[in-house]
């Protein structure tokens, strides 16, 4: 597969992290990894970086740099997920203590700025976790602004999860989803809508168990301990994998049905701060700003997945 | 039928009000009106009082008194929905331009203040149009408050379709909505998730409009202005009758799917004000204190429907 | 002395908003006070209302109407302020346990309403206390707004006591004061700036003391409490006589620097909830709505007082 | 005189923070400069930094590393004030179009970062601007917070100058704000309570010029074209030099009244965002955690600044 698009994962592994990053390495991806860079989300920040250095371990990536990134949000106190991710943020398979890789001395927020601004305005950011590192970038230095090519973030919906607002990623940092959605840089958006839609189920997970390689080994191990979680807190059958929709997405668009409306975030709310306001009805009147994801083809999801999975027994 | 439930009719009508009021007095129905009071809200008070006058000509209900209330919200300026329900806020069917029936000299506010005081704590408040009246009771003499028995009101949703959060009836006045959320008084809420269920499509208005009384003549003609504007402004196939889902539930419960959650009404924020955050997902740990209304079995709906406009034409 | 002006005084007596009724009521005043009106503030509404009626008691003011008014705020939960007034309200002289007036059988509000309305458009509104009378009023009946010939207020100021930005009165009913403010009706306001300049250091008192009626003695009480709660609670030298501003000003508006500025009401904040933002240095470019009182002649305002008093011997 | 204290400067250089910078680059001072930040405020930061360097080449500070900082607050968009310090933000005095000495290759971000934590825990910060480079800083490396001595800082007060409620510096970056005075970090700060105290009169400018050597020469342009902006803008007889307060403090403390007390940012104000909620009168039971300069004593601040200038004869 040609690898012709830039992108940097920018992620809070995280078992649907770590399942878009398996994606988008596979080897039926399209996507060139510039960088990996994370940032404080569902577990703390050092946590996040042992784990997708983990899993750029398990999957051989040996050359894609990874950079540790912001440690807390731009103006908010810092909130966990650890009921969702387990005390190691990645918990369920048996990992090694401590990776082989090791990350590279910039900052997450640095290397953004490095990459962006060294490139032909071809890369795209991929953000699946809370938006600091993007938005501390583009606050740091606003020229990289005009040279990015697309977001392509999981986060918010119309309606949340960690309130009955807000989605966890937004809601964690929403004073920097406001940067970042009021840039002008193209976003496309995958919130709850869309991926509590692609919900890995037992007989998912049976399929995917059925392909026999370590990588296909260590998803199902993730997908059990997801699903748990989904279990016990939200009372889910089956676990939703949000963030490896954006990679889906940008290896194939037609899994999805995706509109261009306006979508505002909440900053100031009693109750609602951390909410995307997304203009389904088109009644505000404001600019659309995003390609909001609203459904997926679950069997083509899953199929892409499927076979991504089996890259790897080759 | 037995009109042993006694309800105070708060509205705005408005095509989906006038409806639920043709639900409430039919021969089918179980409630006994005590009174109906208007607000502004679709259109200015003083349109929406000759509304509900008019009805009650057409309805024959000589003995209930009609008092006119708020012409304002509690704190923010008034907003009107000229666009939804024409100029007269009851646009389509051709009506008299002076009703016969006359409001009493008592203020809506009043009157409901001293219906309930005079009552053995039996009185459901039935508002479908902005909370104004209620909530100005509720603060002019607060020993209402432990003596009503239910409210059961249109307004609010997991959606909004005023602005992308909020429902117009929420919006127009969310402070006075707050002061009911927060009374402590028990609230059954229709909002837009299952009022958008409620939808007279053709095959309804037709089904309807083969009753042939004046009552169903005169339902036809609203359904099908109503149904014009819900295609023109939000592109929808057919009308959805939001206030009728109030009397329906109390005249047969079945129809509706109910949880008991958590609603905060948001006046705080930016993107925000109005909205009703339901706690569906039971993240918040706060307190439930509304019985929520998920879905509806249209079937049922308009199968009532369909015998209350029956029970006109004996 | 002509009473040529027309007064609602609207209260929570209260220390100063007895001395208020005090220098209103007396032989030099101008003001034919209408009717006294009483509101939840410094304690529970009924406790200001007795109070009200024991001050009318000691004055001898048979016929005028006292009328109780909200029991809570508009919107917010109700708040008390004890710790300045002592438990009664009205600490300090011994006071019968019951009136010997009684209040009329109308709502604060209705009075109010029935008052403007049957007006020449030439009452003033002297609100004292929290601002849900006036604001309740304007809601239920908005055709009062353009006849209030003005609304001479205590209230607010450019820093607070009861929060750092709030001062109480304002605080306890933020959103009737935004009602108040957005109303047009011409406000002259005597907040906190000016208030502060009117205390009753120890010689005043004891100047008052030698007076010798028993009014002045009742107002020596009153003040010795209201000083004591003033020195432990905010480390003041003398209390500031706060609500007396407001009739001084009608009686003698030269003891009164006043500025027409823009005054705005914070209703959103997070800790600023209940400000009155004035536009001191006109940045905003807003139109001035507000007659505000930046400081008084104390030797003036004192000297009034002082005749007041002295007028009860007669 | 030792160089006892080591400072940063982080300014928007601005003729009161030239003359901040003029005071703590004189041979009276103690404090050493390890760097001189810039930061977007008064005007676009290009212009503020271009100024930093000219300052620098006025008064020989060949070693002292210039870096510029943030184009743009954090959360919100930017506003400047060329109004005040006209269109290259230091009118008046004829300066080189280009200044001869340079900025770093380094982020004032990063340079605050790494001077921190290459210090003993020595290092004062003084920022005179909006707080977007420190506020940056200690979210991209929170490991520097307990590493800052302590932060003395122009901006807030009760009273605001850019809206009723907020002074310009806290106004334009109010999450900053937020960022900086949640962090624990000891915070010293000069409000326009104070500020406002520190007016250079016209005898004061005139007795400046009697000096009479450039840098004095220098200060007094800088003196004629701000008290001209502050007499149309504001009506002030006299600029107030408010930055200059920070260094005279590290100078001489016993020129300011401080006392320590609690201070919140209001970020969510519909009329007030920006302000600093100072706690006066100890009314919200919070921690204090600034401390507050509440008055100066003029004589002193002008002899100091007059012994500095003249140092600047040898």
């Amino acid at each position: 597969m040609v690898k012709e698009k830039k992108v940097i994962l920018d992620c809070d592994p995280g078992h649907d992290d770590a399942m878009a990053i398996i994606l988008a390495a596979s080897g039926i991806s399209n996507l060139n990894i510039e960088a990996i860079t994370t940032v404080a989300g569902n577990v703390e920040v050092g946590k996040n970086t042992l784990n997708a250095l983990k899993v750029c371990d398990i999957l051989g990536l040996e050359d894609i740099p990874v950079a540790e990134g912001a440690e807390r949000p731009m103006v908010k106190e810092r909130e966990i997920a650890e009921a969702i991710h387990g005390d190691s943020g990645l918990d369920g398979p048996i990992l090694p203590e401590v990776p082989n890789k090791q990350t590279v001395d910039t900052h997450a927020v640095d290397l953004i700025i490095e990459k962006v601004m060294a490139s032909d305005g071809d890369i795209t950011l991929v953000p699946t976790g809370p938006l600091t590192n993007v938005a501390m970038a583009m606050v740091k230095n606003p020229r990289i602004v005009p040279k990015i090519k697309e977001i392509v973030l999981m986060g918010g919906g119309t309606f949340g999860n960690w309130t009955p607002a807000a989605e966890f990623n937004i809601y964690v940092d929403a004073e920097a989803a406001k940067v970042v959605f009021e840039s002008g840089v193209p976003i496309a958006m995958f919130g709850l809508d869309v991926t509590h839609q692609a919900v890995a189920t037992d007989s998912v997970t049976k399929e995917l168990d059925g392909i026999g390689n370590p990588v296909s080994g260590f998803v199902v191990e993730l997908l059990k301990f997801f699903a748990k979680t989904y279990k016990e807190v939200f009372g889910f059958d089956g676990a939703p994998i949000h963030d490896a929709c954006t990679v889906a997405y940008l290896m194939d668009e037609s899994i999805f049905d995706m509109r261009h409306v306006r979508v505002d975030i909440e900053t100031k709310g009693e109750f609602t701060y951390g909410m995307t306001a997304v203009d389904t009805l088109a009644v505000t009147g404001r600019e659309p700003n995003v390609n909001f994801a609203y459904s997926l083809d679950a069997d083509k999801f899953w199929e892409l997945f499927r076979k991504a999975l089996t890259s790897y027994s080759d």
